[in-house]
C-alpha cells in the first residue's frame, strides 16, 4: 500500500533496537480517515474470503479492527490480556510473549464469541516475530473456527513471524513490509 | 438512548459486585453497526462543541472512540497504561485506580499529541467512580487543552463518578444511566 509506505517514511521514527514508532497515526494518535483507507485495503485483499468475524488483540489492534470491520459487515472480537485466569472453563487461554516489554502474558477469549461456525480474519498493527498472531491462531484452532487470513498493517520482514506463518500455508497480507531499517533509511519489500 | 437501554436489558448480564457485563456487544465482542449508532448519538449530543480530538484510554474505549471519531472528523488519541515510565519529560503521566482489578496503574500520553490548541471530547465505555475519566481530565489540564465534554456509553448512576464530574461543571453525557441493578432487574434513569 503505497500511501502507507509514504506515510511511514514521512512520520515514522526509528528507535534503537529496530523499533519503528508510528504513534502519530497508528497506535497512540490515530488518523481515522487514514485507517479507513487501511480497512478498505484489507477488504480488497481478502474480498474472496467468507469472513464473518474480525479477531484482534488489545490494545493497539482494536481501533484498526473496528474500522476494518465496517468494510466486512462483521463484528470484532478482541482477545484480552488477562489480569487473572478464570478457571470455570468458559474461556480459551493462550500465552503470548511480548517482544517490546520482554515478558509473557496470558491472553483470554470468551468461548461464546468464537466457534466452529466462524470464518476469521486476524487483524493487527504489527507483525514481527509473530507471537501475538500465533497466540490468536492458537485460540482459533482451539475454537474450531476457520482462519481465513491475517491482515497486518506493518510487517518487519527482517524478523521471522511472517515467513513462518506463510510457510504454514497461512494467507498473511501485510500492507507494508519493512525489508531493512536503519536510523536514516527504511527499505520496503516490493509487493504486487 | 433507547436502543442501548433495550440492548442492555436483552444482552447485559449482572454479576456479583454490581458488575454489568456487556461483553457480547461493547467490550469483548463488538457489534460495529450498533457502535456506529453510539457514535452518531455522541455527535448529536455534542454537535455544538468545536471538538478536534477524541481522547480515550486503553483498552475497551479505543474501538468506540475510533468509530465515534468518524462523525467528528477528528483523530483519536488513547492514553496508555504504562509498562514503564519514561522520564525524559515527553509525556504526561497520571495515576488511575482500577475498580475492577483493585490496583493503581500509571497512565501516559505523549505530549506532542495534546496541547493548548486542542478541544477534546473524552469517550469511554463505562463511568462508575470516575477514576479513568478523572485521569484523562488531569492529563487534559496538564496539556492546556480545553475539555469540551465527556461521552460515556454506560454510567453506573448509583456510583459517584458522574455526579462529581457534573458538580464540577463538566458536560457529561451518558447514553444509558443505570439507577439501580439487581440480579433480576436493571432500572435506568429517565433522560431527555
Amino acid at each position: 500500500m503505497k500511501a502507507l509506505e509514504e506515510r511511514i517514511l514521512k512520520d515514522g521514527q526509528v528507535r534503537p533496537g529496530q523499533i519503528l514508532k508510528v504513534d502519530s497515526f497508528i497506535n497512540h494518535q490515530m488518523d481515522i480517515p487514514f485507517i479507513n483507507e487501511i480497512g478498505k485495503e484489507f477488504k480488497r485483499l481478502f474480498s474472496d474470503k467468507p469472513v464473518n468475524k474480525i479477531l484482534t488483540i488489545e490494545a493497539s489492534g482494536i481501533g484498526i479492527a473496528c474500522i476494518t470491520a465496517q468494510y466486512f459487515n462483521a463484528p470484532v472480537v478482541f482477545a484480552k490480556k488477562a489480569q487473572s485466569i478464570n478457571l470455570d472453563g468458559d474461556q480459551y487461554t493462550t500465552k503470548v510473549q511480548s517482544y517490546t516489554h520482554r515478558k509473557t502474558y496470558d491472553v483470554i477469549l470468551a468461548k461464546r464469541f468464537l466457534g466452529p461456525e466462524d470464518h476469521v480474519l486476524v487483524v493487527d498493527d504489527f507483525l514481527a516475530n509473530g507471537c501475538a498472531v500465533n497466540g490468536l491462531i492458537d485460540i482459533i484452532e482451539k475454537s474450531g473456527a476457520t482462519l481465513e487470513g491475517v491482515g497486518i498493517v506493518i510487517e518487519k520482514g527482517f524478523q521471522d513471524g511472517g515467513r513462518e506463518l506463510r510457510a504454514r500455508g497461512i494467507d498473511v497480507k501485510s500492507l507494508a513490509i519493512i525489508e531493512s531499517m536503519t536510523d536514516t533509511e527504511i527499505t520496503f519489500r516490493e509487493q504486487d
